[in-house]
């Protein structure tokens, strides 16, 4: 059990270190969690974009780049994800964080057939939380790129969530499928993914994890609510990720625990041959620096 | 501004005593709730049940039933609902709780065109909220009646929201309309809503709130995030109700604030020609108390 998003530092001090390649590193919040996470030894960064304005950047906040690699590419944004993309694909990187590009440009370099970094998955968001109102840390997913997901996205998602886990030592993590209450209702296409999610995984057709559900929040986070209601099973009240509906729910979900919840959350997206950060603007210091650890641990 | 639900316990105070109807009071959660109530001189009760059961209960928690008006009726809970539903109909009761009956029966009774207390409005869940990450309390909905409403059916839980609002005090809201983004994209119903409601609420034919949108969570509540992605207006950062897409992002949401939030909700069904206090099992005691205050201020 983890109890806290530290221990994802942690980890990720005790593995060799890794190479992160940032497209388009001309931003200052990306340039100021880079600094902060060279300082925890975990990365070797390596910068594309526009070295002059890099440098000007990288001045203002005292980040000093002597011997920091950087391809110096002044064509803009796009140019550089496709860059960064080309150092994952060559060995040259182990994996990609986003700087001042926009999500749809960079994903457009990740998903490319011919130089990109897609496989056979769908791309999601998986994001970790530590809360203090619940007793470990535990993911959210998919909060951010699919917005309607059908059955078989869900279990690419859950998939990809599992193989986050993983990443961080989590064995066999338990699913709550999450919806607004606890009965299957054909009008409520929530309910009816979960009970077909939770079948799959008791035949064996999805893998590495334990999937229960359709479960309300109270039930998939809180032991005393799972009981009154007479709810029982692993999953209930001690759930290690949380499988959103869609995305209006998954955001508002996340966006609960970050700005009225008192949570951090580290996230990367997943589902290419390696993790993608993709940090916003809004997150604070500790959770950039938290999402760079989260991605050095999985492979 | 209200700054905590205690607030809403003051203003009920200042009222007259008003007289509330239990559906099933045979239901040891909804006794206790009304123990604590009465201690606060709020409210008057008027209890339909089974008067052996009822007594029972009663003894168990030492809730002494001197003096307190009790119509027997062994039949059942949807019976019990029907006859409570009538005393608000016949003017003996000014407003009706949910004891040991099914929400459907309750609201079946309360639905019925003859004896009924239906309006020309849709019914909806009003929520109000005490959060400690947020300047003052705020309402969501509906997070627990309408699966997927239309627009004609979020004009009507706006409607609602508004209602609840005037009865506590609170005088043109404004109303965040939520979504997973601030964009209008056609394939996020969501957004196109959002972008609707606000332009019939620019034009006046939504009345008595401020509506804006699409808002992400953090844009809605947070002043910082708002101005940092360059959003606007009187809503943005500071909104008063929070409209929810459907049921599934309303009730996730709700759920995060109660159980991984640290916030304390009181909650009325509008739309009736009454309020209608549908507390559950899992709600703590301020909880209930505190939705039984607020019934007490909505005329």
């Amino acid at each position: 059990m983890i109890r806290d998003l530290d221990e994802l530092l942690r980890k990720a001090k005790e593995r060799s270190i890794r190479k992160m390649v940032v497209a388009a590193a001309e931003d200052k919040h990306v340039l100021k969690a880079l600094q902060d996470t060279m300082r925890e030894g975990i990365i070797i960064p390596l910068l594309i974009g526009d070295k002059e304005k890099i440098e000007q950047i990288a001045q203002s906040i005292g980040f000093v780049l002597d011997g920091i690699e950087l391809v110096d590419n002044r064509e803009g944004g796009a140019v550089s994800a496709r860059i960064a993309v080309a150092k994952v694909k060559s060995g040259d990187a182990d994996f990609i964080m986003k700087g001042f590009v926009s999500t749809a440009d960079l994903l457009k370099a990740v998903l490319d057939k011919e130089i990109g970094l897609r496989t056979d998955q769908l791309l999601s968001h998986v994001a970790f939380f530590e809360s203090p109102y619940y007793h470990k840390i535990f993911c959210v997913t998919d909060v951010a790129m699919n917005i309607a997901p059908d059955l078989d996205a869900k279990v690419q998602i859950i998939h990809n969530a599992v193989r986050a886990c993983q990443g961080i030592g989590l064995e066999n993590p338990k699913v709550a499928v999450a919806a607004a209450v606890e009965i299957v209702n054909p009008k409520m296409e929530a309910t009816v993914h979960a009970d077909q999610l939770k079948e799959m995984n008791a035949k064996g057709l999805l893998k590495g994890c334990i999937v229960d559900g359709p479960f309300a929040i109270d039930i998939a986070v809180n032991a005393t609510a799972a009981r009154n209601k007479g709810i029982g099973g692993e999953v209930a009240g001690d759930c290690d990720v949380i499988l959103a509906p869609d995305i209006e729910a998954g955001n508002m979900f996340y966006k609960a625990l970050n700005f009225l919840g008192g949570a951090t959350s580290a996230a990367v997206v997943m589902g290419a041959s390696v993790p993608v950060v993709l940090t916003s603007r809004s997150d604070d210091e500790r959770s950039k620096l938290l999402s760079i650890a989260l991605a050095t641990l999985i492979d």
